[in-house]
């Protein structure tokens, strides 16, 4: 069983998950090793290469786990936590852990191999929120559970294993000291100014639009005024709402086309970079409905993360957000 | 001139510094590249390669910039920060800013090209050590900065740029925010048993004994309960102190052993790799000295961070503290 661990200072939370490997010494230095198309487990065909799907978007006729699908949604083979179980909250003198219990599941995006988020229809990108929305409205009943992640690594050296297209989704017991950052933040300025800070901050950046890469009728893309990454970019919606999956039908067809678009202008500047994408959205907890504004953040993989940061969570950005706006708002598409 | 700003939600700090690069469309993913021994700037005959030393512990008659060196420190010639000018703290809209005011300095650890942290003799890295203390106590009389961070990377993929052993040092006019939750951790752990949450660690880890991996007069090195990294490992004084350079002088020997030693069983058991050493040290605000427990956290370059860690902070380990210590305590040295 993987276990949640506290540091007894910062009261930072880490997973302990030791069933991911084998023995302490098979960790040297890991290589990117991508799995490609010849042993995808991801392709129309290899249904019974992963753990059956717990959702799929099926063409009519097709029983579940067999090809004939548009999207599926399966448990992840390795998770990081485990789904059954109590959490057991336990003790260990001057320490706090307790069970690795969460949801761990993968959304394969599309059953075609060469595809990617850049290149799919927005349609099809719309059904990959529609199933971000469904497993997160579906784990959220689960009472154990207090946040939920979905993120995507786009290749290896974003931290992708496969080469298929494809997001994850990490269901948690806990509200990560991140997202609680945020959400704290958020709540301080709401408490001052009675306004969302995100609210502010699209306001101000529509003003000023130096750092505005993009609109469309909901979502408003720009770089952020204080990136940790070069060429961080944020898709925010214009309209005030707190979770992802609260969000009414036609944002999910805006954002489909803002993420299509922006992951265009990226590949475009920047030579298809590896990339993480992180849906950013309130944790289970009352009281944050006009405080907290859902959003996605993409964040290529073009600088290296070395001491400095890990010291200080200060990060050292070598380029302005204003240059990276305009390089992606010139970009050709 | 760099800038810092600062996140309007989570209040942030981050450096833009775009004079470390030329254009924004420079910045592809970027390969590990190093500098080798041929065009090493840190090798002894190649003194005018860098800016002119800060300090230098010199033999017998050699001049300044000159050959016959044991250590150097020399400014960054590509600095995250710049040392001269004020703070000249403006708001813009929502947002905050400072000019990015900093000392960024290069502590080179040895003149010899082969030579590393884990090969050095002991006398060696002590010296180190006492460069790092002078190089504070001299950058902390400047009013305008509020912490120092002396930290390594070593190894292309933990960030280092040439393959020559070396430190770095970066005195900042803020307290990043990793600094401060880890001061206010100590600090209300202090204020509810008056007494340091450091010590406490130390105290129940000897108890315990699983996490330990070594120790020596003044030092214990052990895997801390819930590492983020794999393999992470840090060096506690057992005598409480809140500052690396007031810490007495037998206890720099000390660490010099204990970090050679750890390094030895790192390489031995994870053969070589890439890592990041950190010294943690209390930052320049009262009221820390009973609060604070000053330490020194070295993590390998294992894993990959990836979506899930930039989204949350939270950080999955495939590697339990208690296998970590045991694998590292059982190294032959």
């Amino acid at each position: 069983m993987p276990e949640l661990r506290k540091d007894a200072v910062t009261g930072r939370w880490v997973i302990i998950s030791t069933e991911r490997r084998k023995r302490p010494s098979d960790f040297r230095l890991e290589r990117p090793t991508v799995i490609g198309e010849q042993f995808c487990p991801f392709c129309t065909g290899r249904e019974q290469m992963t753990p059956p799907e717990v959702l799929a978007f099926r063409h009519n006729g097709s029983g579940p786990n067999s090809a004939g699908w548009d999207l599926r949604v399966v448990p992840n083979k390795f998770p990081a936590l485990q789904v059954e179980g109590g959490l057991d909250r336990q003790g260990e003198g001057l320490f706090d852990k307790m069970n690795g219990v969460g949801a761990h599941e993968v959304i394969i995006e599309t059953p075609r191999h060469d595809e990617s988020l850049a290149t799919m229809p927005a349609a099809a990108i719309e059904k990959v929120l529609w199933a971000f929305r469904e497993r997160v409205l579906d784990l959220k009943q689960d009472r154990r559970f207090r946040s939920i992640l979905v993120f995507k690594n786009h290749g290896a050296a974003a931290g992708a294993s496969v080469d298929h297209s494809y997001s994850q989704l990490i269901a948690l017991p806990i509200i990560p000291r991140q997202v609680r950052d945020e959400v704290e933040g958020a709540r301080q300025h709401f408490a001052q100014k009675e306004r969302c800070v995100y609210c502010d901050i699209i306001r101000q950046e529509q003003e000023v639009r130096t750092r505005v890469i993009s609109e469309n009728a909901d979502f408003v893309a720009l770089s952020p005024y204080a990136p940790r990454f070069a060429f961080e970019t944020w898709l925010l919606p214009k309209r005030h709402g707190a979770s992802f999956e609260d969000a009414p039908r036609h944002e999910y067809e805006s954002l489909a086309r803002m993420v299509k678009e922006t992951l265009q202008r990226i590949n475009r500047a920047l030579l298809a970079p590896p990339f993480n994408l992180i849906v950013h959205s309130a944790p289970f907890q009352d009281g944050l409905a006009d405080v907290y504004h859902w959003h996605v953040e993409i964040m290529p993989t073009l600088t290296k993360v070395a001491g400095f940061e890990w010291g200080t969570g200060f990060y050292i950005n070598p380029v302005s957000p204003e240059e990276a706006a305009k390089c992606l708002r010139e970009a050709q598409l």
